[in-house]
């Protein structure tokens, strides 16, 4: 049984479906044509708000790409020291800012706070030009470690780096996920909070590959398209990015597939907390759990087929011995019934 | 009637289909999915030859990225100065190597050759460490200008090449094209002719978005997957490339898409060369063709609704008159004559 | 005899003076001393304008981060074919600004004209995102092959140039040996003929290592301390380039060696033409004299220990047997006359 | 009275008396010339080995060049939080590398330990190519915090680093004052310990601007030469900084002006150590202090003329209220034995 990712998950039928639709015709490359326009627009309905949407096929050109028009190449980006810009993109901001420096910080859950990146910023004072200057501040909502920023805590943090004339970005690789759990409007849980530029994640959740750089303050984008060909990540058959968006906002696809693995990571959550020996790292906010199982359990499980990551960070605390299971929008009841039984029978 | 390119067309069924059934299964991400080996396997037999094989979803990625692993960033590649890396890719090449040179030569027909070449390498001496050393040379199949270069002046380029030390990339965004025209084989039009790196579209003749990274060295290939991620170009559900590539490869698919395109642009050169007035810039070897219409004629086709592209470059002699129509996989004997018929109403 | 380069001439004694008499006291390191700040200013007088002045120690240095705060990382700047930028900077200019594109244009004499800029941009017209946008133009005064542009050469290049929205830098490394042969004050030779950006040169003419990168329009420069420093060009100790500044521009020093450099070179100009064989591939209009001897005899000279290079590049059309001596600010008379008759005698 | 660093003194009189007379004569540029190779040389002798040695003008160009020849664009290199490269160069290694990671470490008294680079490399498992791979691990000695690495420590640091297939870069800007203060040979306290390359500077300890990229093993350094030109920091006049490296390794000119730069800063700290209310932060091993001053101290001695700089850094827990004062090879017993007056009386 696989929680390996919810990447590992295919696409939803919708998604599918949509392509199939956009295939009909002759029409211009490069985000020229109708559907792609009509769908960027969407995006200023979903956050009641004019933005500026670009389209590409992954969140690590997304998360590089927004970074590149928020700093200059000698600043540096005050980021989580779990975040996925900074563990898992092989240094891919590094690369699509020509250089700027990430700066990470520890936080519990996975989470920024405003009294942290205030000491970060009290240990940086400003020493132009020694010092590379600090001009911008990436966040991840829902987090990696499977957490929420509460609406208070996003404000927080964003009032603190724009009163620090920082920009915010949000990885929101699983935005969606983290909008289906909480009690707030896309647009409480960005914009309305302080964030600058989102990237609003498909792919985790049932896309094949679609990703959108949102910009809440269309001027910040003005040379964004040009980095964005440069960097290969204009496709020509722009349609088919752009059908993905379609059949995902429609009818609150994402919401739905989204509140589909969160309430099956919760019930994962639930059965799990039921087992002795089974420790939690983080609160399951979202469609992600960190825990360990007690000795040998996980190496049983994985002998028995089941597939889950080992979760190894430099904020970990325990040993080298978590594991996250992920649920995703094709996870069945089933599925985690017949995994919570199978390790309460290991770990009895 | 759209002739603007052939990325204006969608995708062929076949290849949609090819997504639907890889659809099926939680299965591992970033490539590590049996398909993705599988299909990544089926090069070496497409090739007769062990080759290291990547996936990605743009020219540009695909262009670039092989680029950053033929020559250091301080060195210097020789390309056609209409070449597609020199003209259209928004100094992407020289984002990805990090800064190395594009040098571009003059040629007819969009082609390199091996005394053009050779008189270029004249130029620039060996100078450490004044003068950037070259360390590749890129040339495009079918070229930019819609020709074909023949197994023997391949082989000349590449041995000019090698003979200086140079590595041979080879942009094969319509290599189909240019094998369905060649009477060759894909390995005699590339690592036998010399080639050492080939990227192998997909996208301009029937995929949505899939391009192949072709190393006849596994050798040379061996940071290129670092360098892929970095940029943002491994997708996660990498099986939706796999899949397009399965499809385009089974029953030669890809041939067949191509030849297609190939015969209608004969047709359509066949047709506009009876036209007084047409005239061509270059043989219309593969499918695009180059031509001047009859003063007025352009204007007139366009607001009829005719859709092609000016053709406008350093090495154009047409004063700004050129233009470009192309075929696709999609494009119909009905569509070309009627497109014939009009110019030649037009140009009475 | 050494006519190899006007850098194989070691400093001036003034230049030594200066570093001598700056060497007292503890004084604010990173440019913060009143020394500095003094030379600063002493650059405003020079060109009767208020400028921005950065001092670094090499011209690589001065052109590539000059041009980094002129285009951005995708953007193109067209230069000579022969420029020191193209040709002997091992792909600097890419290195300082993250990848631009340099696109070298040929011209008579290592001049770029009005109407060469003209044809080469009409070869590349806008087309954004595919295109990289061409931002500046650099141009080099005295050029590489030893030539002077006219100010109204001059002003019609930095004319075109504006007209198509262009930044214009000026490569100055012999930018003394310019005003020495022209009969026009530094103003008319840089911003009153449209420069916007100009290395001025120390190197070449008798200073140890000085170059100071001069902003005609103090805004351009806003972020360029943070470039400096990042590119390590920032020096701790940085009264001591002012110092060399200071004593070169005192009592027109700089003026003085230029002067007697040129003279020089029109000396041995005057010279050589006398012996029949020698062919000039250039006017002498500064330091720099681009000829082929008669056969054999650069052999000859080169084995009875006269030490000049010999000189090919892209646009040199003397088969490889061009050489290129040089006068410096230390050549004198005597050694100008005996090579002269050296020459003489070897191609008799 | 200036303790604010020692870039703030000149330079030493043999240095200057170096410049004077390496400008003798017509040689060739850029390293080719006899003095620069015999300088070259001398590394050998010193550190006892056969080294490849390159100059350059400026400590940060020396660490951001070494750097790039040692680990990929995409690689990551560990570093102490405090460090010059982290915290004092603008982005430059991120630069010079083409977008490398810096991973700030933190550790006791400015020292990377052994344990805490194990602890960290825990926590970053080998993850291709979702991690960039770490590559290289860089250290300072003597230390930004005035500390010095004993052999046994930095030999245990070398090890680990080793151990997990990373190379060993050293800060060396201050390498001078650290074998000053070491019971140990310069060998020993950089190849032998395991240090892969050195970044040997003169410029804090005497020299104008001279720095030297040592390699222990030649075959590291095959494309430095490359990385150095492109960088703008090949001198054309090299002569001029081999001259001052002639002079400072002459007569261990270097040990004895980093001697008593380090006798001063010990004079120092035992004249406040005597001070109630002055409290250190670090052990003064070299010739920096790191301290507290009573309340309202700093500001009168500010006011008074004394010249120190304040020490803010994201490890420094004195609450914005350290200083730094730095002694020179220029500082007097007179001017200590003052200032240390002045602190008594200031504080009484």
């Amino acid at each position: 049984m696989s929680f390996a990712s919810d990447n590992w998950a295919g696409a939803a039928p919708e998604i599918l479906d949509a392509l199939a639709r956009a295939n009909d015709g002759a029409v211009p490359g490069y985000g020229g044509d109708a559907l792609t326009k009509a769908v960027e627009e969407k995006f200023s309905d979903l956050f009641e708000r004019d933005c500026a949407v670009f389209f590409v096929a992954t969140g690590g050109a997304a998360n590089g790409l927004a970074l590149s028009v928020m700093t200059p190449p000698y600043g540096m980006v005050l980021c989580h020291e779990e975040s996925h810009v900074q563990m898992d993109e092989c240094a891919g901001p590094e690369f699509f800012t020509g250089g700027a420096k990430l700066l990470p910080i520890a936080g519990p859950n996975g989470k920024l706070t405003a009294a942290a990146v205030e000491k970060t910023l009290a240990g940086f004072p400003d020493r132009p030009p020694h010092g590379a200057p600090i001009r911008a501040l990436s966040l991840t909502q829902g987090t990696e470690c499977g957490t929420l920023y509460s609406v208070d805590e996003l404000s927080a943090v964003c009032a603190t780096a724009h009163d620090a004339g920082l920009l915010v970005h949000m990885d929101g690789a699983r935005f969606s996920n983290a909008v289906a759990a909480a009690d707030a409007t896309p647009a409480e849980l960005s914009w309305k909070a302080g964030v600058d530029v989102l990237c609003f994640g498909g792919t985790k959740n049932g896309c094949i590959a679609a990703e959108a750089v949102v910009f809440f303050d269309p001027a910040m984008a003005k040379d964004f398209e040009f980095r964005r060909k440069r960097a290969g990540h204009l496709w020509s058959k722009m349609r088919f990015i752009a059908a993905q968006f379609d059949a995902y906002l429609d009818n609150n696809l994402w919401l739905g597939l989204a509140s589909h693995a969160n309430a099956m990571a919760q019930r994962l959550a639930e059965g799990l907390k039921e087992i002795e020996g089974v420790e939690f790292l983080y609160p399951t906010d979202i469609n992600e759990l960190f825990l360990t199982f007690p000795q040998g359990v996980a190496t049983k499980l994985r002998e028995g087929g089941d597939v889950f990551y080992p979760w190894i960070t430099p904020g970990d605390r325990a040993g080298g011995r978590a594991n996250r299971p992920i649920c995703s929008f094709r996870t069945t009841e089933e599925e985690v019934d017949a995994f919570v039984e199978r390790v309460a029978k290991a770990s009895a």
